[in-house]
């Protein structure tokens, strides 16, 4: 018996490729810093825990497939009250944004198709067009200008007749990066002028700091048949482990396509919908104490990087990543050798190497992914492992 | 902007399509006995709602992609009860059997591989086949001898160099069907002769009456690089809601592809899975308790079927479905007119029409599939009103 080519053109995603050094470096006790992986440590709202004390026990059936209308309802009203324009009925619920992105790209594209995308990207899309045949297709942003986006014209230069869509995230995993209303127009006039849809993952949306205004694509007119909004509870809520995420569109044939495969897979879990309905009905004054909180943390880690003699960074202004350079040559190498072979009394650093984020994997070598996810204490000792990690896995490697 | 070719070919399940109507009947006020949908009225055990009560507040990270060890583990003891040779590591815990199934297909077919099935056979393997491209062959079960899988040499005449698998459920859906140790053993030779990959979906496993033994193609010798099995919590603990699955095999290769598409999507949802192994280790009383329910249900239904005029049915052996014969031209045509146009004191029956359960439309046209997951009054109830709405229907139609 031999496997599918398909399954064979799948690989590990950058950020869970170091799971079996992590789990060796966990069994012989040390320990670790594991900011490669963008799992959030702030409290999920007691609102969420809340549901559980309350729920009736007895037979537990299948929610409605296209998510329980409680979740669609709050998640519109969300949305209402950031000049988002979607009703319930145009939300699908999905195990995760993970799905939701996965449905986008089984409904708009076949095998050869293209989508076109910033790079560096969040690596698991890369793997989700690897299962489909999709093509990605890249427009290169520029770390030393904050990973901005690039003139119309040059995004332009990438579009062909194989593409379908332009996919962003925003703000940006893995950069950090925050889009202004003038780079999200250039991407809007582009789906415009050549009938493509936008797929804007926006799940880091709360996550904005230096009190920069937010844009979303769902505020902007004139898109309605364009735009599929991809969303999650996963960072909002520091609710990882909950898998749940959804699809909006107002475009009907699009939702019937969605619509089908949520039907393939009959569900998504029901209490779990039933405890984030609750989650979009908290105040904006818990979305106002993580973003404080989230800034604090970024402008530690920062201040951290830019006194690491050698690292190149910018300030991220959203999300909760930041990709400095680092002076090695090559990040992979010493992320293992970090778990490995370093530690400073028995504790050491993890992190993404930034190559899986790269389309041309060469570009990302010397950069890394880090996910300023715990307090400041834990980033400050992690900084100071990363600088002393630099320091001796250079002279070593001298 | 147009849509992929592969979204059009994937149609709503046959179960699914009647929802419209549903809606339309509910809002109106009727009272529906719905026995289209595989949904346990059986309260799941206490012991999985505890596990909601003692969570312990704070962040909900992911859980571990392949699944939470405490699950593998619980499942593999529960297994190995039942001489079903798996490890906890040979286990992925997946959003339900559905993604258990859409997974084992993307890692052992390419668009154009084929698998082959019975005929009926559950209609969400097809969603998922028009998903991915991979061809449905099939062979067909004699519904005058209770739905029995054919002679080997039978079986064999549908093999053909496209063929990958043989995908099994037992006890059947949508049959009821449930196979002896000699049918298992003739899709084993062929697995062997052939090289194929034996998908054995065996979710209703604990559901087996008349004292009949139950024979598991994990107990099977000498094919641990073929079987791959498809598992759920959902009917075997009435917790269809919770979306917890699995797929287990002995195929190193085939579990790397499918640890892949784990990595993929992240995880299942962490306290979902937490409470499920708290289900494993339920003691064995429990199973015997809902067995002696469903076997109760199982002979009201089938009583009740036979003295319809005009009905032929067999008693299914397994699973809780059963598909008796009408006499009417076209089910789905009756299944939505005993919605739109018949009720008795209100109150009227969904059925799920049979057609969608084969591969032939036209030979499922007089059967449907009804699932005795209601208490027996209830299934008396239902019984009563399709007695009365086939009389009505045949005689407004004559």
């Amino acid at each position: 018996m031999k496997l599918s080519k398909r399954i064979e053109g799948v690989e590990y995603s950058a950020i869970r490729k170091l799971t079996p050094y992590v789990d060796r470096a966990k069994k012989d006790g040390k320990k670790l810093y594991e900011l490669n992986i963008g799992a959030p440590d702030i409290d999920v709202p007691d609102i969420y825990y809340d549901t559980f004390q309350k729920i009736k026990k007895g037979p537990l059936p299948y929610a409605y497939a296209q998510g329980i209308s409680e979740l669609r309802e709050a998640t519109a009203n969300y949305y209402k009250k950031r000049n988002i324009n979607f009703d319930a009925d145009d939300i699908y619920i999905t195990n995760g944004a993970s799905e939701a992105i996965l449905f986008t790209f089984q409904v708009i594209a076949d095998e050869g198709d293209a989508v076109l995308t910033t790079d560096p990207f969040y690596t698991n899309y890369m793997t989700v067009f690897e299962q489909l045949g999709v093509e990605l297709n890249v427009f290169k942003t520029d770390p030393d200008k904050g990973f901005a986006l690039p003139e119309e014209k040059e995004i332009e230069k990438h579009i062909t007749d194989k593409t379908v869509a332009i996919l962003l995230s925003n703000p940006t995993n893995p950069t950090g990066a925050l889009y202004s209303e003038g780079e999200i127009i250039r991407i809007v006039n582009l789906a415009k002028k050549y009938d493509l849809f936008i797929i804007a993952d926006e799940v880091y949306r709360e996550f904005v700091y230096d009190g920069n205004n937010y844009k979303s694509f769902g505020e902007v007119g004139g898109i309605e048949e364009n735009l599929i909004l991809i969303d999650s509870i996963s960072k909002r809520f520091g609710a990882c482990g909950a898998r749940i995420g959804s699809v909006a569109s107002k475009n009907k044939a699009f939702n019937d396509g969605i619509n089908k495969l949520c039907n393939c897979r009959l569900a998504a879990p029901t209490i779990e919908q039933m405890a984030a309905a609750k989650l979009y009905e908290i105040d904006k004054s818990y979305f106002e104490e993580v973003n404080k909180e989230y800034q604090k943390r970024r402008d530690v880690i920062y201040e951290e990087l830019i006194s690491i003699p050698g690292v190149k960074v910018k300030k991220p202004k959203g999300a909760f990543y930041v990709m400095p350079k680092l002076p090695v040559d090559d990040t992979e190498k010493f992320a293992i050798w970090m778990i490995e072979n370093f530690d400073i009394d028995g504790e050491t650093l993890v992190f993404a190497p930034a190559k899986g984020f790269f389309k041309n994997k060469e570009e990302g070598k010397q950069m890394i992914r880090l996910a300023f996810i715990l307090n400041t204490d834990a980033l400050k000792k992690s900084m100071k492992i990363l600088k002393e990690g630099i320091k001796a896995y250079v002279s070593e490697n001298e």
